[in-house]
């Protein structure tokens, strides 16, 4: 079977034509300007290839209700042109196939589920931790959505005693993302301070519980089999991530009790590769 | 298609012989004693009826993993005797029929999904505030489950400012349920005066902030339909319903827009019956 895969980005897009993540048959990427001449060029190249099944891993907020009449475009986004566009409706017209649309982290997450961190599982949770807090949570095998896709990343948590930042997120101030997002550490000690800061700063620590206490509603929500976390300031400081797991057992406090298969809060492993090799993911359950 | 359903409570568990929630040919009840002689009284009673479907919904919490030696066994409970109950195990020798097992809140939140307050949706949340937190959450037309259920009662959430109560589960202090549940309410301002205190008394501000945040929490994980909240604080206080949904709107800010389908907070509809209709539901769904 062969598969073709779009992930949307912010500055590019890539396409693949893939019959899984080992055989990889053509790559290519195309920047992302205005959505007429980026996803006419996407559809240019679809449109040259055979394939049984296209998955679409969109940057978002994307619409996915499918009861909706904008099911597959891009909602509200400041990137210039994109609101409203309808990437679902131009890609589909190139290939007469199945067709999966899903956000980027809900790719990223199956990808990682199939081939990654979280081989082998059919509940798991991708968290990517960058200038947002982006998290892909799928459950009995599919990424959770109802009217909306997962936003966990906006829910409101507990505070770390002592830590008063008024956080940095225009909609919720002290969310998740609010308090441990790139915008936010970079508001609590200065964007020119945060590369030069030791793991033993306390600032950690706040970033660290806002994101163990993430953790903890994602487990209590949907209790996946482990939860990877990447993105750029993950990356950056991967001390966080047995910090993260430390607070989360101390959280659940012998109420839940993880999986015995450690560490639960671990790295992707797929790198830059989970974005095309996730819409691949989301074009084989397409298929299906 | 006739099904057999099994809700088993604390007190006592309720089979039911029904093609429907309109056509219930056999309704018996056995008071819940030791697992002993309760199960193997349910189990009698499943041996004289016919039928092609169990579904068991039960008093938690229940060991949910498929992968566990355990499944399908109650795990710890301060009832006697109870703990490690293997209530799965001695009800599905009553019948060479498929079996579906969950707690009963995941089994009211899909007899309600089916023919209450969610009919038509495949997305859905049932929480029930009583003695505790309890939170039924359906995603693709499926309970959430991982290594375990849905414990969302139990996440930590940001407080009212200004409600310094304490909290009162003896696991995590102020989670929802330590702040939100009967013997928190108990505990905030006496047993004795809980019934005779005016809507208008600021305490219900606090329980209601705390439920709206938990609600925050299911819409971002799972973007559910609607919510129906019942239980008995809820049945006693149902002025709580608006005025939760009113701060669930004011906390999303416009991030998510709730369905126009409203009121998006809802109650439920099934009431008694949701317990062992949700073990008919459950059953219908093994047959599918």
């Amino acid at each position: 079977m062969t598969y073709a895969g779009v992930e949307l980005g912010g500055t590019k897009c890539v396409a693949l034509l893939a019959r899984g993540p080992g055989e990889v048959l053509e790559r290519e990427s195309v920047a992302t300007t205005s959505p007429g001449e980026t996803l006419s060029k996407l559809a240019g190249l679809l449109a040259k290839w055979r394939f049984e099944a296209l998955g679409i891993a969109s940057f978002g907020p994307v619409d996915l209700d499918l009861a909706s009449p904008d099911y597959g475009h891009i909602t509200s986004t400041p990137k210039p042109g994109w609101a409203g566009a309808d990437v679902l409706g131009v890609l589909r017209r190139a290939a007469d196939v199945p067709v999966a649309f899903d956000t980027d982290v809900n790719g990223a997450a199956f990808a990682e589920m199939h081939w990654g961190a979280g081989r082998g599982f059919d509940d798991f949770a991708y968290v990517t931790v960058g200038t947002g807090v982006g998290v892909g949570l799928i459950a009995n095998g599919l990424p959770m959505r109802g009217f909306a896709h997962c936003e966990l990343g906006h829910i409101r948590v507990a505070r770390l005693p002592g830590d008063d930042f008024a956080g940095s997120c225009p909609y919720h101030g002290d969310c998740v993302e609010g308090l441990a997002a790139g915008p936010s550490i970079a508001a609590r000690v200065g964007a020119e301070r945060v590369d030069s800061l030791g793991a033993d700063d306390p600032m950690w620590e706040s970033v660290a519980w806002a994101l163990a206490q993430l953790c903890h509603a994602i487990v209590c929500a949907a209790a996946p089999r482990a939860i990877a976390i990447g993105g750029g300031v993950l990356d950056k400081q991967p001390h966080l991530l047995p910090r993260i797991e430390t607070m989360l057992v101390d959280s659940l406090n012998g109420y839940m009790t993880l999986p015995s298969d450690r560490p639960y809060i671990r790295p992707p492993e797929l790198g830059s590769n989970a974005g095309p090799l996730g819409a691949i993911a989301l074009a084989m359950n397409a298929r299906r």
